[in-house]
């Protein structure tokens, strides 16, 4: 039960988010620019160092609905963000994407741990300074949302099942799209009690 | 030295913001709504929560400049400041603020740990659910402003002065119009070069 009155018929953030709109105007923004924006790294990539992250922070609800995303992204493949969240090293992903979750996972710890040897590495496969400066505002970003969602003792449904439709929607049709047919539901479930 | 190149001519975050403007906008669009927006806590209430956080998480810009905006909020009273640095529970603030200091102090962690007994305190002293909500997100959202700045290596200036200086400035003239004037400026040393 959350801890404090978050409108029920929402999960996970959009709980919170409903709460208080003020707020979730820039949080939205921020996840879309980020997740969702022109970037060299895939929808794919991006996805898989938020669930990483989230992981990391046993953040359940936002581990499994970015984990459903990056799947849905990567043609359904469930057992690859599955490895990632594991063992990312042993993962069939790129050597630059593996330098880049090298220092998300720093970041989620303590951004002080980034090395310039991290940094360097991941240059040498081929990371831009655009796409190191994602991945660790990525990083740091989870690590806002993961504590926000956590904090408030938002409900986190076991459902995998939920998490994967919608994590095909995000994919398909996008966060603001995706959020506003919520909201849009959620108004209509109110008004029909 | 940061770790990508960003702008020389900005210190802490602001250099990351100028190196990315895209991501700038949410960042900056959701410190103003926490911190300067309109709330039953006061700007120098949230201001600590702000550097209580930063401090904890040991990046010196953060806690150094928003140190210096609740000082200035404050009257003045840098001493008031470093004792909710380093014990609030002894500082001469209102026990409603202790007992959100002590939830902050848990986000900072890990959300998971705050429990209904926390929000049960801080709401017999006083705290609205607003107000617990907003101290859950100033927590974590500087859990991101900190691991963004430490995690790009940005300059973090040991210059005291400095800080006081912009944080007055801060505190008079609100987060935008001084972030504005901190873009002219730097306009201007860069086409002067």
């Amino acid at each position: 039960m959350p801890h404090i009155a978050l409108p029920p018929e929402h999960i996970g953030i959009r709980g919170a988010m409903a709460f208080r709109p003020d707020t979730a105007g820039p949080l939205n923004e921020l996840v879309e620019v980020l997740l969702a924006g022109p970037s060299t790294l895939t929808k794919g990539e991006r996805e898989l160092i938020a669930t990483f992250v989230s992981s990391r922070n046993c953040t359940h609800f936002c581990a499994s609905i970015h984990g459903a995303i990056a799947a849905a992204h990567l043609g359904g493949d469930e057992a690859l963000v599955n490895q990632v969240k594991t063992d990312f090293m042993q993962a069939n992903i790129s050597p630059k994407l593996k330098a880049l979750l090298a220092i998300a996972g720093k970041v989620q710890q303590d951004g002080k741990l980034v090395t310039a040897g991290d940094v360097e590495a991941a240059r040498k496969l081929g990371a831009t300074d655009l796409e190191i400066h994602d991945t660790v505002l990525i990083a740091a970003a989870f690590c806002m949302y993961n504590r926000y969602v956590d904090g408030l003792g938002t409900v986190q449904p076991d459902d995998e099942a939920l998490y994967r439709e919608r994590g095909r929607m995000v994919a398909r049709d996008g966060y603001v799209t995706t959020s506003k047919q919520y909201l849009a539901e959620s108004a209509a479930t109110a008004s029909s009690h």
